[in-house]
């Protein structure tokens, strides 16, 4: 195993203390109980949108603090749920008196440690409200959820519901449209190699030199199958045929294509990715009206990536394309 | 080799043709000669400012061009520069008749045949300024070059001259800020890893399992020396010494810190690498006043970083805030 880290103990204290240090401008990092907050919450009249789970999916979901999305983060050890004693003061502290939504990638840790601190918060006041992502069609139930888990859309979810809540939305409206696109929005993966856990020293699990996973999860976790290595325009049929069924997608429809890279796949494959996905897509008449390419929600150093399709209306268009001032999307400002 | 490729002799051809697709609303691609132009070029009374190298260290320079920024840029195939027959098309794209900077990194390839080109398109009546960026102080001579190397330092050039062009600023002064730039810049990077030429098929250098080589190139050629591994802190000193020592920072000075992945590197890592490196400047009296942190300049999948740090003054400071919209940087708009 070689990382850029100095004790693999320290690894998330010390990456998010240079995150706070390199973004002091926009986000203040609390580092015990740890969580990041957008320098200017509570934002008087706003609901407060609140995010976090298990590092190691960076920028997930530090990076997207800021103006028009999140108000706060919290990061757990890598692969691993934050407590309720980190999201319950995240949720105070982004606290207007509008309300908290909480958006949680659905994980059996991260499911259950948000709703404690939910309950904790509301016996302080405050109401709370949950949108839970579940958008991998790969697998029902896997080594760290009960139902679908939560991935790539996640990233939307959070800029939707974000750009809702910065326009003055009311908490059981931002709450809804962040359902609203987890309803729309599906996503499916594929892993060329394995990602190692700093504390734990040794990959994930097993690749042959000439095999891949497809339906990997964001931890490594298993996915459909093992396959042998295939071309890209394989690979990508593979991912996209299960969104676009399992979205009931038709001729017509309006989408954002995100491709997105585990964290170990040169931007360039990405582009190779897109291409034979926007190319199927146009000839099914789907018409892609928004893109999104590049390492938004990772695991680690991962090869591999992921494809998230997202069926838009004109509301969450013009959400997604309403103003962003975090340090991972940025736009408008 | 495991790549998210089809054929190994298509990839910058597909995946240039999935960018084109994705941004369509920043740039148009045009694929044989192959150039990426700003969708708006050439603007009006605006000197152009082209760029270009082999491929393989995406986002640069595609994602570099659009408002505020690059007028064109031009791939070559991966890590081998691009010829005169398209940097010179290229270079009339975006000739709105103020004239047009050339900006390249120090390779003996691309600096003969942006030469090349220079002379065909002053030939056409067209006044053309070179830019030769050289910021890498690992070696003296290396691989592909004689002299310094141009790295990281050219993402900065890039904005900052970018921005230069984007305020009005005439052929002369485009090309003087650029090169002001290049005097104030330093850079030097590390591999964990070697990446695979997708043509070559097998890893361009050997590495062993707890071996790293300080100084490395963009493209994998040889650096200073390789080492045992070293924990995050002792590898940033390591890369942080030579170019606070080269650039002759002192007390007082305000910097921008870019801290760069390789392509195969967790953000996390990095950010590991910009906590160091900012407390260290801090503790020498240097104000970080900007930073910059993500994979800017890449080699493929390696695993690594490189550290870049720009002396700052008001005018570059000024010119590095301004507007840019472009696929990898965007702010202000």
């Amino acid at each position: 195993m070689k990382k850029l880290i100095n004790d693999p103990r320290a690894v998330v204290d010390e990456s998010v203390e240079g995150f706070g240090l390199a973004h002091a401008d926009l986000v203040t990092v609390f580092p015990d109980p740890k969580y990041i907050v957008r320098k200017d919450a509570p934002v008087a009249g706003k609901v407060g949108l609140v995010s976090g789970g298990g590092s190691g999916h960076e920028p997930l979901h530090g990076g997207y603090v800021g103006m028009g999305m999140l108000d706060a983060a919290v990061p757990g050890p890598v692969f691993t749920s934050p407590t309720p004693d980190q999201i319950l003061p995240a949720t105070l502290a982004v606290n207007s008196g509008a309300g908290v939504v909480h958006i949680v990638k659905n994980y059996t840790g991260d499911v259950l440690n948000f709703e404690t601190a939910a309950e904790l918060a509301q016996a302080e006041g405050i109401e709370v409200r949950t949108v839970l992502v579940n958008d991998d069609v790969a697998v029902q139930d896997s080594l760290y959820t009960a139902g679908r888990r939560g991935v790539g859309g996640t990233v939307l979810v959070e800029k939707i519901a974000g750009a809702a809540a910065e326009r003055g939305d009311a908490l059981d409206a931002v709450a809804a449209i962040g359902d609203r696109v987890n309803q729309n929005v599906r996503s499916m993966g594929v892993a060329l190699s394995a990602c190692t856990v700093p504390h734990a020293g040794v990959p994930s699990f097993e690749l042959e030199d000439n095999e891949i996973e497809i339906g990997i999860g964001i931890h490594g976790e298993p996915g459909r199958h093992k396959i042998p290595m295939e071309t890209a325009d394989g690979i990508t049929d593979r991912l996209l045929d299960p969104v676009v069924s399992d979205l009931g997608l038709a001729s017509g429809d309006k989408v954002l294509l995100f491709v997105n890279g585990m964290g170990g796949t040169p931007l360039s494959e990405l582009y190779i990715i897109y291409r034979r996905a926007a190319q199927r897509l146009a000839e099914q008449g789907v018409t892609v009206a928004r893109s999104l390419v590049g390492d938004y929600i990772t695991s680690l150093e991962m090869q591999g990536c992921s494809i998230t399709i997202l069926r838009l209306d004109d509301e969450m268009t013009e959400l997604w394309d309403a103003p962003v001032h975090t340090v991972a999307l940025r736009w408008g400002v």
